[in-house]
C-alpha cells in the first residue's frame, strides 16, 4: 500500500514515530509491567510525566513563570463558555472579534451567557479575510479581548495579534499552538483542543496569565469550569485523561527533535506555499480567500467544476490522500497541513492536483 | 517477571486480550492504513463504532428505547454539576444521599449551584455503613433523588435502589456499572466514568430517561453541559474523545464473550467474597464496616499493626500486586475487584495476605 497523508482537520494525523513508540509501549510502559492507560494518576510516574510535560511545552513557547498551564479533559469548545464565565463576574464586556465559524460560536456563547459584544467581524465579507479592528470601538468596561487566530474552517489567519489597548487578550489557538511562534506576553490566556498539533482528542491545554486566576469567582462557576480550582490542583482536580497526556509529551519532545516551532514554522510556511502556488498558477481550482489572510495550517480550496468533487476525492483516496472533503459549512476541498504533515504529503497532493486539472479542464 | 495485578481504584486494570488487541491495530485500524486515534469522528468508519458501541451497551443492560445514552468527554465529575443544572431550573430539589466521599462532594456541588438537601447520611457513623432512608422525609418540590451506588473511597456499597416515591432517581456509577446488573427502569439518570469498568480516563457514559430531556433548559445552562444539545448531536456537539470510545467497544464484546453482566456479577461476588473471608478469618487484618454494606469492587482493609504497613505494600509490589493503597481520605489498604481483576489476582493478594500475617503477627 502506498504511503497514506491523512489532511483531516482534526483529529489529525500523528507523526508516525510517535505511533509507533506508543505502540511498542502499549503494554508495559517504563518497564513498570503495566499500560499508561491502567496507572492512577497519582503514582510517581504519572506525577513525573505530568510536570514533565509542563516543562517541555513551557520550553519550546517560552512561557514565563507568571503564567499557569493548565491540561484539561474534553474538547475546547468548553472553553467557550469557561472563558466568559470566568473572566466576567456578572460584570464587564467581553469584546469578540468574530471572523469564522469558530469565534462566531464562541461569541454566541459568551452572549448568551454573560455580557459580551462583536468589536469587528468580517461575516459580511463571507468570512474571506480577518476582520478590520478599530481600537477606538472597544467599549468601556471591557474585560477582554477574544479572538481565533486561525479559522479551520474557512481558512482565514490573523498574521498578527490585534492591537488591543493593553486589554487581556484571549486566543482560541486551537488549530495553530505548536505550529508557529508565539509570544505569550501578548497574551492573557490561550487555549488549544489537542487534536490538531498536540495529542488525540480529549484533552485541552490552556496557558492562562496569574491576575485572571485572582479575579473573584461568579457564585455560579461550576467547580468544573473554575480556572482557580484546576490550577490549585495542578490539572488534578479530576482524574486527567494521562493517555492523552502521555503523547502531548511525546508531541513535545518530537517538536524539539523538529527543532522547535520556529524550525516548523518554515517548514509549514514552506508546505503552505507549495500547495497555495499549485491552486493559484491553475485556472481549475481557486482560493478566493484575501491572499494575506490565508491560513498556512489549513488551506481551503474549490474546484471550477464543482461537479467533479465526487470523483476530485474519490481519486485522492486512491492515491493515499485522505480527508480532503472541506467542512460542511464551507464545501469545497480543504488540506490541512498541521506540524505531522510532510512537505512529502503536500508535493503528493500537488502532482495529484495537477494530474486531475489536466484531465478534467 | 511475574504476572501484574492492578488493584488500583482507577484508572483501573484493562483486560490483558484488549490491550493487546489496541496495541495491534494501533497504526492500521480496520485496514484503513490509519490510527483511530487520527480519524475524523465523522468519518463512516467513527460513526459505525459509535453506533456499534451504543447498541452493544444498551444491549448488556437492556437499556429501555425511552433511555438516550450518552458519550460525554472528560471525568463523571462534570455531573455534580451538570445534574442539578440541567434538572433544576431554578426551581425544585435535589434530595441527595450521602453515603462517603463521592456523594458528598456531588451534593456539596449541587447545593452551592441550586437547591438541594441532604435526605439521609451516614456521615456520622464514617461512612462504615449507607445510611437509613426515611421516605417521608422527602421534601416537597423535590425533582431528584441523588444517590452513588458504591463508593470507592469508603468500600461501601447500597444492595439495592432506595425508594423514592416514584421520584427520578440519579445514580453515580462510576464504580459498578457493568459489574452487577442493574434494572435502568429504576432510574431516570446513571452515569460513570469510564476508567473502571468501561475504558481509560476521558470518558463518561450517561443514560438518561427522554422526559428528563424534555425540561425546559435553564438560560445559564452553559451549551457543553446541556444534556439536551449532547442528545440531539448524538454525543457529536464536540469531538469526542473517539479513542476512549473504540476502547469502550473493546470493552462491550469483551463483556459478552465472559458471559454478560450477569456471569461477571457471579464472578465479582466470588472474588469479593474471597477477599472478605481472608480478612474476617484473620485476626491480622480487619474491615470494620457493616457486613451487608460492604463493596464487592473496593474490598477497603486495615492492619491491626498500622505500622507495617509500608512493609506491607512493598512486598506487595514485589509479588506484583499493585496499587493497595488506600485512598488518602481514608488510609489503610484497598483492592479494587473491577470486571477485569480476575479470581487469580485475588488469590494471589489472599495467599500474600496470609504469608504477611504470619510474619508479622
Amino acid at each position: 500500500m502506498a504511503t497514506i497523508y491523512n489532511f483531516g482537520a482534526g483529529p489529525a494525523m500523528l507523526p508516525p514515530s510517535i505511533l509507533k513508540e506508543a505502540q511498542a509501549e502499549l503494554l508495559d510502559w517504563q518497564g513498570l509491567g503495566l499500560s499508561v492507560m491502567e496507572l492512577g494518576h497519582r503514582t510517581p510516574a504519572c506525577l513525573a510525566l505530568m510536570e514533565e510535560l509542563e516543562l517541555r511545552f513551557r520550553q519550546l513557547l517560552a512561557i514565563p513563570a507568571h503564567y499557569k498551564v493548565l491540561f484539561l479533559a474534553g474538547a475546547a469548545r468548553s472553553q467557550f463558555s469557561m472563558v466568559p464565565m470566568n473572566l466576567l463576574q456578572g460584570k464587564g464586556l467581553g469584546a469578540y472579534i468574530v471572523s469564522g465559524l469558530w469565534s462566531s460560536m464562541a461569541y454566541t456563547e459568551a452572549a448568551r451567557l454573560r455580557s459580551a459584544y462583536c468589536l469587528a467581524s468580517s461575516e459580511e465579507q463571507g468570512f474571506k479575510c480577518v476582520p478590520h479592528i478599530i481600537p477606538e470601538q472597544i467599549q468601556n468596561d471591557t474585560r477582554y479581548i477574544y479572538y481565533t487566530p486561525n479559522e479551520t474552517v474557512h481558512g482565514i489567519r490573523f498574521t498578527q495579534a490585534p492591537s488591543h489597548n493593553d486589554l487581556p487578550l484571549v486566543a482560541d489557538m486551537t488549530s495553530c499552538l505548536l505550529s508557529e511562534p508565539l509570544n505569550m506576553s501578548d497574551f492573557a490566556l490561550v487555549f488549544a483542543g489537542a487534536q490538531k498539533n498536540i495529542s488525540i482528542p480529549g484533552l485541552t491545554l490552556l496557558v492562562i496569565r496569574d491576575d485572571l486566576l485572582a479575579l473573584e469567582t461568579a457564585a455560579d462557576l461550576p467547580c468544573m469550569l473554575d480556572y482557580r480550582i484546576h490550577a490549585e490542583h495542578k490539572s488534578l482536580y479530576a482524574t486527567p485523561p494521562m493517555f492523552n497526556c502521555y503523547l502531548a509529551l511525546k508531541m513535545m519532545t518530537w517538536i524539539e527533535e523538529q527543532g522547535g516551532v520556529s524550525s516548523l514554522y518554515d517548514r509549514n510556511c514552506q508546505k503552505a506555499a507549495a500547495l497555495y502556488e499549485c491552486i493559484d498558477s491553475s485556472s481549475f481550482y481557486y482560493n478566493d480567500l484575501e491572499p494575506s489572510d490565508r491560513s498556512i495550517v489549513n488551506v481551503c480550496f474549490q474546484l471550477s467544476r464543482p461537479e467533479v468533487l465526487p470523483e476530485f476525492i474519490t481519486g485522492a483516496e486512491e492515491r493515499g490522500l485522505y480527508a480532503l472533503k472541506g467542512h460542511r459549512h464551507v464545501g469545497g476541498l480543504r488540506a490541512s497541513l498541521y506540524n505531522a504533515m510532510p512537505l512529502a504529503g503536500v508535493e503528493a497532493l500537488t502532482a495529484y492536483m495537477r494530474d486531475f486539472a489536466k484531465e478534467h479542464e
